[in-house]
C-alpha cells in the first residue's frame, strides 16, 4: 500500500486521473462488470450512510417521510409531460421481457421469447411520473395537501461517458416529491430544500457552496424553476452537487391529480421533486483531498481517529493496550469514532501511509518515549502538522482538534472558492480566462442566444443566477452588449 | 375512516381477504401500476426503517460492513453456478435495450431498435453472482479473509401470483454475503446470522419463531445447508421469515475466487448469504393484528402513544395544550414517540377508530372531568383494557406500560405458536388435521419421496429440522414406514 501510494498521480500532473486513482485506491468504489456501474466499496458505502443520516434527519425536521414507489416504470408514463419526456434523456434501460429459459443445448441460458412484455418497462432514470401517476388516487381535497414524500433508490441513465460517483449509469440517490395546494407554498418547498441542501454541505461535508436558480435552458425537463448548489473543485470546475425543482402545476395536469380547495373549486395540485446523489461523495473527494490521498471533514469521516503504539517485544504492547485500549474507550464514550491498530504485521510506515489515504482526521501514535514522559504525537490530517502533546487530558484535546479540522478544511475550501470567483465584464478576456477554471460573475441580457454563444465557444454554462449576489445594476452583457438582466456564474463543470 | 373500519372482514370470516384488506386500510401499502408491484407508503415504510435501523446495528456488532453491487447482471454471469441457475427462478426482468426514441408521429415514446444491447442484463434476483465475480478481484490470500459485507437493496422476481409484502415482483431485502477461508468458520457465519435473525424478531418483532434447517430439497439453489426462522401466522399456515446460507465452495469455484492459505496452499473461499425482506411486514402484520386493525410491538411502532384531548371551546384546548404538550415532551425525553392530537375537524370517536387501525400501542385520552379531577385514561391497543389512572406519575406508568405490551404480544403469539405444535406419527391423523393449519412434528425417514408425497397429498411442506427438538430416537417414519432420521416440522406454508 505505501508503494501503490506513492504511484498516486500528483494533482497538479493531471487532475483527472488524481481522482480516478484515489478513488480506486483509498477503497471507495470500483468500476463493476456491467458497463457504466459502480461498486460502493465498505469504506465508500460508511460515507455514504453517515451522508444519508444526516440528511435524512434534516428532511424529517422538515416534516417529509419516506415511501417507496416500484423501480420500473411502464414506458408510456414518460409520454405523458411533454416537456419531460422532450427535455429528459432517452438513454435508460428498457425491459422487455420476463423469463430467461435453458438453451436447447442446455448450456446456457436464453431470453425466453414467448415472455415479452406488452408494454415496456423503463428502470427509473427518476420517479416524478409513477409518483405522480399513484398521488391521484391520495389526493382529494386540499386536507389531503400537502404530500410530503422522500425516496433513497437506485436510479439510472444510460451514460456513455462514466466516472465514478461523478456520473455512473446506475447510481444512489435520494429524490422528494411534494405536491402543495398553492402556487405559493410549493415555491417556498423548492426554495427550503434547496437550504436544506446547502446547509447540510456547508456544515457537514466542509464544502462552501453558489447557491442560485438556474437558467431556463439548464432547468429540469418539465420545471418552471430549478435552484441549485454548485461547488468549486480544485481545477475551478464546476460540480452541480444538489437541485430542487418548482414544477408548476405540470405534473398535476398530466397526471390529472385534481383537489377540491378551501373555495369548493377544482384545482390541479402544485409540485416540486428536489434530489442528491452519490454524486457528492465525488464533490467531497475533490474539494479536500491532495496528494497523499483522502481528507475527510470529521463529521463524515467513518474513524474520526486512529491510534497507533509503536512497541519492541510483548510487554510493551500489554502496556499500550491497557492504556490506549482505555484511551480509545474515553474518546469512544465522546461520541467519536475511533480505531486502534495494534496489529504487528505491517510496518507503522505502512499504517501511516494508509491512514493518510484514507483521510483518516487525527493520529495518534506512541512510543517507548512516550510512554515515558507520558506524552502522545498528534498528527492532523489536513495539515500533515505533527506536534507531541502531553497525554494528560488527551480526550479533549483531540475533540477539539476534530472541531478545529471540521472547520479550517471548509475555511480553506472557501478560500479557494472566494478567490476563485472573478467579475468579469469582457468577453474576450473572458474566452481566455476561463479554461484556467474558476466562476465568473457575468452581466447577462437573459437571452438563450448568449447563452448559446457562450456554451459553443468555451463550453462553459451559467451554472446560476446566484442568490447572494445584488442583482441591481447588473450591467451590459459581455457578449450581446445588451443591457443585462442578470449577473450570473459562469463556468465550466463536470 | 370509522366508517371503512366497520367494512374490516373479520379473520374468522376470510383471514386472507382480513390481510388484503388491513394493509391498505392501515395504510402501509398498495398495489403499484406496475403489474405484481407495491409502493409502500409513509406508515408502512416507517415500521421497515425501524426493522432496517435495528437489523443493521446487530449486523454491525459482528463486524458486517455495507456495501452495494449493481442492480443490473450479465447474462451469463447466471450460468456460472449450474446448480443455483437450475434450481432458481428463471422469471426475472430481462434488459434489452438502453435508449428510447420518439415515434414517428411524435406522440409517443418507443423503443430504439438501434440501442439492443449485446448481452442482455437481469435486474437482480438476488446478488450472489455478481459479488463473486467481484470478490474474485478482492480475495488473494487468507489475510483478506473473512470478507462480510452486506447490501440493502432491491431486488426483482417476476412473481405470478402476488400479494402485497409477502411475495411482490420487487421487494426491499438485505443480503450479506461472507467469504470465508475455512468451511468451518464459514458455517459458523450462516448459523450465526440465523441466531441474529432469530433474536431480532423475537425481541423485536415479538414473533416466536422455530429455527431450524431445511431439507436438501427446500435449499436455496446452490447451497449446502439453508437455516431458516419459520414464523406461524394466525391461520395455523408457516411463513419462512428469512434464511440463511452455506454454500460451500460453490460459488467460489464457479467465479474463480481462490486465495493462498496460510500453509501456502489455493484453495477455493467458502461462501454464506442471508437475507429478509419486507416479508418481514407480512409476517408482522399477521401475527399480532385483529378485527380492529393492526396491532403493533412497541419497539417497532413508528408512534407509540398518542394522547387525544377532549376538550368543549378554545379555552379548555388551551388548558388541555398547556397540560398534554407538556405530557408529550416528557414522554419523548424518556425517547418514547408521542402524538399530540388535538385537531377539531375529526370527531374523537373517528380519531380512536383510526388510531385503533394503526395499532398505536397505548392512547391517553383526557376529557374535562379528568381535568377536574388530574386522572387521564390510558387504553392499551393489545389487550383493548381502558383504565382511568391518575396523571400524576403517569410517564412511569406509560413507560412501563410499553414494556409490558412488547412482553404480552409474544406471550400471546408464543402461546399460540406452542399450542399448534402437534406431535404426529400418523400419516391419515396428519392428511386430515394438516388443512386447519398448525405444525406438525412429524418423524422423516429423510428421502424426497416421503417428502414428495407429503406435498402431494397436502400441499404440506417440511418447514426445517428444527434445532430446539430432541433427535434421538425420532421414531418410524409416518409415511414410509421406516426408520425416522428426524423430527421434522411439516406444515402448509405461504
Amino acid at each position: 500500500m505505501a508503494k501503490e501510494l506513492k504511484n498516486l498521480t500528483k494533482r497538479s500532473d493531471n487532475y483527472s486521473a488524481w481522482y480516478n486513482e484515489l478513488v480506486v485506491k483509498a477503497d471507495l468504489a470500483e468500476q463493476a462488470d456491467v458497463r457504466g456501474c459502480m461498486v460502493i466499496k465498505p469504506y465508500g458505502y460508511a460515507i455514504w450512510e453517515k451522508i444519508q443520516q444526516e440528511l435524512d434527519r434534516r428532511f424529517k425536521e422538515t416534516g417529509v417521510q419516506n415511501v417507496y414507489f416500484p423501480m420500473l416504470i411502464p414506458k408510456s408514463f414518460l409520454s405523458k409531460e411533454a416537456e419531460h419526456v422532450e427535455g429528459f434523456a432517452k438513454e435508460c434501460a428498457v425491459v422487455t421481457h420476463y423469463r430467461l429459459k435453458t438453451s436447447e443445448d442446455g448450456g446456457s441460458v436464453v431470453v425466453d421469447p414467448a415472455a415479452k412484455l406488452e408494454e415496456e418497462l423503463i428502470i427509473r432514470p427518476t420517479s416524478e411520473t409513477t409518483i405522480w401517476n399513484t398521488y391521484r388516487k391520495w389526493i382529494q381535497s386540499w386536507r389531503d395537501l400537502p404530500v410530503l414524500c422522500n425516496q433513497w433508490c437506485n436510479v439510472m441513465r444510460w451514460e456513455m461517458r462514466t466516472r465514478l460517483f461523478l456520473r455512473t449509469s446506475e447510481f444512489l440517490w435520494q429524490e422528494g416529491h411534494t405536491a402543495h395546494a398553492t402556487r405559493e407554498e410549493a415555491e417556498e418547498r423548492a426554495i427550503q430544500m434547496v437550504h436544506v441542501y446547502a446547509d447540510f454541505v456547508r456544515d457537514f461535508m466542509a464544502i462552501p457552496l453558489v447557491v442560485g436558480v438556474k437558467s431556463a435552458t439548464e432547468r429540469f425537463a418539465g420545471a418552471l424553476d430549478t435552484y441549485t448548489i454548485e461547488a468549486m473543485m480544485q481545477d475551478g470546475k464546476a460540480l452541480q452537487s444538489g437541485t430542487s425543482h418548482f414544477l408548476g402545476q405540470n405534473f398535476g395536469r398530466a397526471f390529472n391529480v385534481q383537489f377540491v380547495d378551501k373555495e369548493n373549486k377544482l384545482d390541479y395540485a402544485w409540485a416540486t421533486s428536489w434530489g442528491v446523489s452519490t454524486r457528492l461523495m465525488g464533490a467531497l473527494i475533490m474539494t479536500h483531498s491532495d496528494d497523499n490521498g483522502l481528507v475527510l471533514p470529521p463529521k463524515l469521516a467513518p474513524i474520526q481517529v486512529v491510534i497507533v503504539p509503536i512497541y519492541k517485544g510483548e510487554e510493551e504492547r500489554a502496556a499500550f493496550d491497557a492504556k490506549l485500549g482505555a484511551l480509545a474507550d474515553r474518546l469512544r464514550s465522546k461520541g467519536i469514532s475511533v480505531k486502534y491498530d495494534n496489529a504487528d504485521n505491517k510496518r507503522p510506515g505502512f499504517k501511516f501511509a494508509d491512514y493518510e489515504l484514507k483521510g483518516i482526521p487525527v493520529r495518534l501514535v506512541m512510543g517507548g518515549r512516550d510512554l515515558e514522559n507520558n506524552t502522545i504525537e498528534v498528527m492532523r490530517r489536513d495539515t500533515l502538522e505533527k506536534e507531541t502533546v502531553s497525554f494528560e487530558g488527551i480526550e479533549d484535546y483531540v475533540a477539539h482538534l476534530l472541531e478545529e479540522i471540521q472547520e479550517n478544511i471548509y475555511t480553506k475550501a472557501k478560500n479557494f472558492l472566494d478567490s476563485h470567483i472573478y467579475e468579469c465584464n469582457d468577453y474576450e478576456e473572458f474566452k481566455e480566462r476561463v479554461q484556467q477554471g474558476g466562476f465568473f460573475l457575468c452581466p447577462w441580457d437573459g437571452t438563450e442566444e448568449t447563452e448559446a454563444k457562450i456554451k459553443e465557444d468555451t463550453q462553459a454554462t451559467i451554472r446560476c443566477v446566484p442568490f447572494d449576489v445584488d442583482q441591481t445594476n447588473p450591467g451590459t452583457d459581455m457578449v450581446s452588449g445588451k443591457p443585462a438582466k442578470y449577473r450570473v456564474i459562469v463556468a465550466r463543470s463536470y
